[in-house]
């Protein structure tokens, strides 16, 4: 074999496809804490064992729970209308009998913040502001606050029932999940995402000017805390395998759909990788983060569990886009010459794949932002993400949005990406304070 | 104006676009024999008086009536999986505690009615056919029939229940709702549609060879017969008032989305037409049946109640396929040079449209079925189809998939065609016995 075909090997063995398709029709939907989230556990261990890892073993850690239960709204008058909807987690349900009440609508999180209490108490707030469509994060980044804090702003205005528009560019009459931060001095409103189609009906039916009222039964509850566990497996080092190269994913998805995209083939790239790296100068850690939907449980458990150790971590790198392909990488590591070189060398890795320079940014998944915070350099192999949120978080993330020759060709470009920073000797230092604050 | 002004002009009023919304917002959902059935046909009223037709009014019929409920399925072995369900109607519901069995997939009509009744009994018959996307109807008439003969089939079998892949090219993860025939001779079992992803999710499961079962709830229930109507108004002819030109679409919808497509838009597009129309030779009659969805009952009480008049229709068009540009034209009239002068005659007014030469052929709205049969003549301004089946039936079914610009471009060619067919001299005759059946 010649070096290019050295550098370009991806071993034997199931296909990302194979592995993606694996968890999605052997597993199916796993929210962190569930009984199928046990079940993914369990084929995490036995897929590393397969893919040649060792040490492979889980890392429990304590983990929110939260369950879905029948779900529906209804525009009730001036003319009844069903809306499509999915609670947001962790919603608290309605109370017996639904929750039903007049809709405000605002355009912006500043406009609910600064709606007068007495406009909003006894009613229902709807947030609606469409996503663009962009070919990275840029148009989810722009909107995901107004999912976090919107439920909380809501209800401390007084409001019954928060419903906003889903978080997608896409136009098909699915609602899309996601997580919202709980006000701890506020009690939770029930809070729920609606299908973009339904948030312009609401919308319309709002803008002709007559009082809308909307009835809601969300049947979810937060159930008591429960127990998951981060996978971790390895490929140990040779000359340096006190040195760690992270290469992460994540295991639990949302309920809707079965989390093929997010993130069943992010899972099946590291696998994939992982397996096809023999002997590294560095060791490769394999980590399947948990709880990564709702609520970043299993990054924080990671980080603390391996305090010790994470030192000695020089690049960690987590795949949670999808399988569109890549279109730009960045590190964020140390300043200066020595980091300079070491991102040299990674790049070289990746020059068959006709990818950009690899740049310096800040992007990375989200389960390296404890790492991040304690300095490890992070990487990013960003995806294009035009059509990623059109299925993202809702029930149309399916084996049938998969892209399976892009996800291979991406899991060509992790692999080589990853050989070459288990094998390389160059030092990417640490990430300076100034930088280590999360996204 | 100048004459090709005067041949494309609209009169002033709401757009078709406008009349669309209008319906969908005002209205949603109407199920014929519904309460919102009996919205739309005032509805109906009122728009057809403020288009300025005459003689408006509802033509009552009796119509069946069908109601969904809640509805789920899940795989309950090898690997839990919820699965996405729409009832067919008029579907049973299921027995309490809903209906399991172990799956039997075929991939036709005819492998299903080859099975050994010992291997369908107390199973659940899973039929399984992909449709192709084309431009015109073909792809959903190679599958109509599974769907419309496919419940009875598998009744007559001894299946517990039906499941049939949505009759749709598009994987988005929504199932399509349609019509079957009941076998009065067989007790009917619960049936419904798979969205795609769901049924290939169930196709992989089953290829893996272990056994399958699913467990359903439907929680649908056939109503007491109820009442429809269809809702007629006219242009009244000059010269040859006698003489009427029918301009149909159909005012009901399936009940999981609002009915934009199917066919809100051909609504709009007739009262824009006819609207259009002043003081025309021959007498320009708006038929906007009801019951069209389920079980074109409308279609039948139209020609029964005007059976004595159905030979001073001269040429019959209806309007129910979304709102894709026309891509071809064709009527089914009688054979021989006076009805070839005729469809010159029509071809001539839509050349500044430069659409191709309207040729002889046999499609047509499903409403003019026994018009056809009665020998009236039928045209058929075919829309391109290629997208028109992603929506139809399904959830998906939203203002939101409306083309504006093309539904106000069809409407010009309607617009055209009819004024055309009101003003012209041209004999069509009456369809040939030997042509009369229905599709």
């Amino acid at each position: 074999m010649n070096a290019l075909l050295v550098l370009l090997a991806v071993a034997a063995g199931p296909t990302a496809t194979d592995l993606t398709r694996s968890l999605v029709d052997e597993v199916g939907p796993r929210p962190s804490g569930s009984e199928a989230d046990a079940r993914a556990i369990d084929w995490a261990i036995r897929q590393m064992k397969a893919a040649g890892l060792q040490r492979v073993h889980p890392e429990p850690f304590a983990s929110p729970r939260w369950q879905r239960g029948e779900e529906w709204a209804e525009i009730v008058s001036p003319v009844p209308q069903r809306l499509a909807i999915a609670a947001l987690g962790p919603s608290v349900g309605t109370p017996p009998g639904g929750a039903e009440g007049e809709v405000v609508e605002v355009a912006s999180l500043q406009a609910l913040e600064q709606l007068d209490p007495a406009a909003v108490k006894g009613r229902i707030v709807f947030l609606n502001v469409p996503m663009q469509r962009t070919r990275g994060f840029e148009g989810y980044h722009a909107v995901a606050p107004l999912r976090r804090n919107g439920p909380a702003a809501a209800a401390r205005k007084g409001a019954v029932a928060f419903l906003i528009r889903s978080l997608t560019a896409s136009s098909a009459r699915l609602p899309h999940a996601g997580s919202f931060r709980v006000d701890p001095g506020v009690p939770g409103i029930p809070s729920a995402a609606l299908a973009v189609p339904d948030a312009e009906l609401l919308h319309r039916a709002i803008a002709r000017g007559v009082p809308v009222r909307v009835r809601l039964h969300l049947g979810c509850r937060v159930l008591p805390e429960g127990r998951s566990a981060n996978v971790v497996g390895e490929i140990p080092g040779g000359g340096a395998a006190g040195e760690i190269v992270l290469l992460g994913a994540h295991l639990d998805s949302w309920d809707l759909g079965q989390g093929a995209l997010d993130d069943a083939a992010g899972v099946a790239m590291v696998l994939v990788a992982a397996r096809s790296i023999s002997a590294p100068r560095r060791t490769v850690r394999v980590v399947l983060f948990n709880n990564e939907e709702a609520g970043l449980g299993g990054a924080r458990a990671y980080a603390e569990q391996h305090r010790a150790e994470l030192d000695r971590h020089v690049l960690a790198l987590e795949m949670d886009h999808g399988t569109s392909p890549v279109f730009y990488q960045s590190v964020l590591a140390a300043p200066g010459p020595a980091a300079d070189a070491a991102i040299r060398e990674l790049g070289a890795a990746l020059k068959p794949f006709g990818l950009p320079e690899i740049i310096r940014g800040k992007d990375h998944g989200a389960d390296l932002g404890p790492l991040r915070a304690a300095g490890v350099p992070v990487a990013m192999l960003a995806q294009d993400s035009s059509t990623y949120f059109d299925a993202h978080h809702s029930a149309d993330d399916t084996m049938d949005r998969v892209e399976a020759a892009s996800l291979e060709q991406v899991t060509a470009v992790v692999t080589a990406f990853a050989r070459a920073a288990a094998n390389g000797k160059g030092d990417l230092g640490r990430i300076p304070p100034e930088l280590r604050e999360d996204r």
